[in-house]
């Protein structure tokens, strides 16, 4: 059956999951790669990317398990890109260069239309400019039973949750601090929305939480 | 050499070490003992309770170990009780009953002066209104070469922690949502302060992450 879920959301222990400042240098903000340090080592991550090796283990299962199911993807405006308010021109597609990691349609939520892109690899950039029930819906349709996968950025994750529209966000923590940046959690009674975790399970770099709404 | 630690505090997934609401009837405030739900199963707290059987493993390693070099205790005003305000009457004298678990003088911040209090075995409560940074000279002086212990609650710690103070805390991280309470680090830019987290490792019941002052 087809899920809305968020997966391998890195997080620090002081509860960031972006760094502060994001930039074309920065994609995860100031600091923010210290939220993904549990993925970089693993075979997934540097099989994407024409490497040999990486490790091989519990970190690496959940990042490999995390690709499988996906029939669609939404992304926040600043998970798709630095550039803020109206579109300057077409030139900007995205942080992953002509081949994205996604395969599938990805809905961006924006508040600036713009046309459809088609990337190499199967990965179609659609915008959606009215909002987060309306991409939800555009992307169940084309994910059939397979699941529709919610990127981020934080503040996009938020929405969802306070909607209560997603129904499994896996959070990897980390033992790192940012100091500032984008919170995931903070401010949100999950409890009141539903939401428990369900499993913890210890990785090499990170814990993994696994956050499902109640039955 | 004497340190300054906290250890053992629980803290939710959503950031909280300490529940809403403390009452008599919940000195750790609403759900705040999903906090402890680690601590309750270990040998070190059936032992305490005079108990018998307890799990021995991880969770109840770190327990255990933290009782060990306590030469002084320091603690908030609503650890020690659900009393606000001025002391009415000589009556309360903590949640612990005669025999309080910590055997040594335990410093209690307060706006308000009281006489100190000689409980059974060995605890004595003084009463501190000068602030932190007196009290823990005065716990120092007492604890000789064992460690200083900052006990909480979860803004007692803040309170030292934003003041450098504290060497290592050890965060017992529960995979539990409270949605609303005290938070233990939101708001404070640990990094700023010059901490990192040391080590990170998972138990039965909760991950401990050990913050420690950089060199």
């Amino acid at each position: 059956m087809s899920k809305v879920v968020a997966q391998c959301i890195g997080m620090s222990l002081d509860g960031f999951s972006a760094g502060a400042d994001q930039s074309m240098d920065e994609p995860l903000g100031l600091l923010g790669k210290d939220l993904m340090g549990w993925f970089f080592p693993t075979k997934t991550f540097v099989d994407m990317h024409g490497g040999e090796g990486g490790e091989i283990g519990v970190d690496d299962g959940f990042a490999a398990a995390s690709f499988g199911r996906n029939g669609a993807w939404i992304l926040g405006r600043n998970m798709f890109g630095p550039v803020r308010g109206p579109w300057p021109d077409e030139e900007w597609k995205g942080w992953w260069g002509e081949e994205p990691p996604y395969h599938v349609p990805a809905f961006v939520l924006t508040h600036y239309a713009r046309e459809p892109i088609d990337m190499k690899g199967g990965t179609t950039f659609h915008f959606v400019t009215d909002g987060i029930h309306s991409a939800l819906e555009k992307a169940k349709a084309v994910a059939g039973d397979r699941d529709v996968r919610i990127g981020g950025g934080p503040a996009t994750i938020r929405q969802f949750l306070s909607a209560g529209l997603i129904d499994e966000l896996h959070v990897a923590l980390r033992p790192v601090f940012l100091g500032k940046g984008e919170p995931l959690l903070a401010g949100l009674d999950l409890r009141e929305l539903g939401y428990h975790v369900d499993k913890m399970i210890p990785g090499e770099r990170a814990v993994h939480m696994f956050i499902r709404k109640n039955d």
